[in-house]
């Protein structure tokens, strides 16, 4: 497989002000292009070691991808280093210019000479036409090895990506090998129980060339499979057979396949599919299960709406959640999170309610009701229960295991699956 | 001052499958403890390429600190290139081995060889006791040079960075300068009316030490200056200075200082002096704007509750949202988001009712109301506005800077300030 490096260029990177996630972009891109990315380096704008290092990178990789470093402050010098690599004079490419100027008129700024400067390109490179803004691309090829710079800005560096390096790959490198992944999403077990006990031994596949790997995330665990060994015959037929294997075995817990995939998307269409509707109350996930739920397009569908029952008040007032029962045995209990599921699904007239209702932290734990105790509600057409869950003393890894844990439980029911996420027990009324 | 490199080990960080937060924190912490973080590293696990690199890193900078690839299975092998790197035996530590064990004792999980092989150290090192995981750390010193191992689980290693890594630094680099930085976070305003306009020619600072970055994210603008000068005593006072003019120029569109400053804590806690109460109905955020201002520990002193109205039953039935307005203006209007915040503020008894109505997109939008029109309706004490915004045609960022100008609006509404985030102009009733 052909060799790629990515290098990200800045200090707020290096300091930890910025979370690099270009380079997770460009690592997937350059993946499913064919590249082996053998090492990301972030650097800082020292024109040494930039020299020094995008030197380096341009022998020992066939494609490198530079980022950053491109603005028009005296702090960006990743063009003039690559001007210096390379012998380049830098000149004026008119398009270019033209272009800045344009962004300029729109936006009714001041054109500096600084604005003119980003215009300036090596005379012996390649531009790569930024029509996102000011600073263009530049794509530098010798000898087979090829090193692309790009500016920081993610939407530029993306546009860049996707419409100016792609298509120059096929020419540049055309004999790449199609590399197959292939993702299985699971939620609702721990990633020990998963490989050890769900999915069990896999000796004879990672003996056939199948490497495999288990990602757990904040919504769940994904399976990542693929073929490291050189026969293409055999990557078809290990990757089926591990495809069913894996899908005998686990079909309950996996919620989707494919690179991308989202829970509630998942969720969402199945809803859609049963002509189901969803509304939710929630107490301690504070509206990060209404939030996720219309992350997805198009979720006006099913979501009808939501209530967040931060006081007692809302709970009893909208919920219809009973006096009695919150004083008794307190708003973080079985009783009040079946009332408010129940209470969401009548107010919005809705097939489906959800409810939360639990101690998210840090503090107001208490002997009995630790910090992570979370009740979570449940209507669904009507069936009526309650599961309970201790989760961390972390108020945001308990929101988002809060959310994962009600959206499987909808997504199970629905679909018949009688085992609830990490095999909590289910409290009827 | 002493140099520092991150490396970063997985497959999964450069195929894009997982985005590196762990190098962040990590540089932010050796950052503020008067490292100079000159590159950041991520690496396959493979054992050329990681002795290669650990070697230079261990030659080149002061201090390294490596994570990820000390798990049980195959394909971790961190621990055995460190181990060949400085000619160590690998010995069973007992209190490691027991401690493996008892993790395994509570959860009821089978022990096997390959648990027991967590527990085996290279003999020249220190090792530092992993509370909360089975993989211990390695610190290696020699001559000055300290090379630091660590699980890339990231709760295990920020555990073991706290009160393993901090403490052994006095010890090993005790004559590190104290590295101040000043950060000032504004919201409302682009980054480049800020530089230009708002804070202006800084050249006199520039030229006396100082380094100023502007650094736009999802909630707004961060301004971050620190001295790379060598005068002690110009920097206190170039910074005193610096912050003097920053305020004196910007002090409407600062919500707060210091390194971590989130506006909706700064809200929550201006809330809370003036004994206001906040309640929100949401359509296009869908939930976000109360999972932020929920995501603050102690929210409920201000917070009443809020509704999800993504339908228009939602907004007649509970926020009495007039049939009339829907069917003549639609929901994403002016006279929408006025009745839906004061809605919200009558439903829930609060002093401030607020909402948002748009087309969050990628979907939905027309001639007159592309993606991206957004309605925010503002009942703040009886003060009664709306204002309209026109963002993006991508889902998220709309979410977030929706949710940003309406926490901002209410912060200045508040404190008397008079002009609105964006100069957007507030319609009245």
């Amino acid at each position: 497989m052909k060799k790629a490096h990515i290098i990200s260029i800045g200090n707020e990177l290096l300091i930890g002000d910025t979370v690099n996630t270009n380079a997770t972009w460009i690592g997937r891109f350059l993946n499913s292009e064919g590249f082996s990315v053998e090492r990301v380096l972030t650097l800082p704008d020292t024109y040494d070691l930039l020299r020094d290092q995008l030197s380096d990178s341009f022998a020992a990789a066939e494609l490198t991808i530079v980022t950053g470093g491109l603005g028009p402050t005296h702090d960006d010098i990743t063009k003039r280093v690559v001007a210096d690599m390379f012998n380049s004079e830098l000149v004026t490419d008119p398009n270019v210019l033209d272009h800045i100027k344009s962004i300029f008129r729109r936006r009714d700024f001041e054109f500096s000479q600084s604005n003119a400067d980003q215009a300036l390109v090596p005379n012996n490179c390649s531009v790569l036409f930024n029509k996102k803004g000011t600073a263009p691309g530049l794509w530098f090829s010798e000898n087979g090895h090829v090193i692309a710079v790009l500016p920081g800005v993610p939407h530029e560096m993306k546009y860049l990506v996707e419409n100016e390096i792609r298509p120059r790959l096929e020419g540049e490198f055309p004999d790449r090998p199609a590399k197959t992944l292939q993702y299985f999403h699971t939620a609702g077990v721990p990633e020990s129980t998963l490989s050890d006990n769900v999915i069990g031994d896999l000796s004879e596949f990672l003996n056939n060339g199948l490497e495999v790997a288990y990602l757990p995330n904040a919504g769940g665990v994904k399976i990542r499979v693929g073929y490291v060994g050189e026969d293409p015959d055999t990557a078809e037929d290990q990757m089926l057979r591990f495809r069913k294997l894996v899908l005998e075995r686990a079909t309950d817990v996996i919620y989707g396949e494919g690179r991308d995939c989202e829970l509630a998307a998942v969720l969402g269409d199945l809803l859609v599919k049963q002509k189901k509707t969803i509304s939710v109350a929630e107490s301690c996930t504070g509206g990060r299960l209404s939030d996720i739920i219309t992350n997805v397009p198009g979720c006006s569908r099913y979501m009808v709406g939501g209530v967040i029952a931060y006081s007692n008040e809302v709970k009893m007032e909208q919920l219809k959640v009973s006096k009695k029962d919150l004083e008794k045995h307190g708003a973080v209990s079985c009783p009040v999170a079946l009332q408010m599921a129940r209470g969401a699904a009548h107010l919005h007239d809705s097939s489906i309610g959800v409810s939360t209702t639990g101690i998210a932290g840090p503090g107001g734990g208490t002997a009995d009701k630790p910090v992570g105790t979370v009740w979570m509600g449940f209507w669904i057409n009507g069936n009526h229960f309650a599961l309970k869950a201790v989760l961390t003393d972390d108020r945001e890894v308990n929101k988002q295991r809060t959310v994962m844990i009600v959206l499987e439980t909808v997504r199970r029911t629905l679909l018949g699956i009688t085992h609830f996420p990490y095999n909590l027990t289910p409290v009827y009324p």
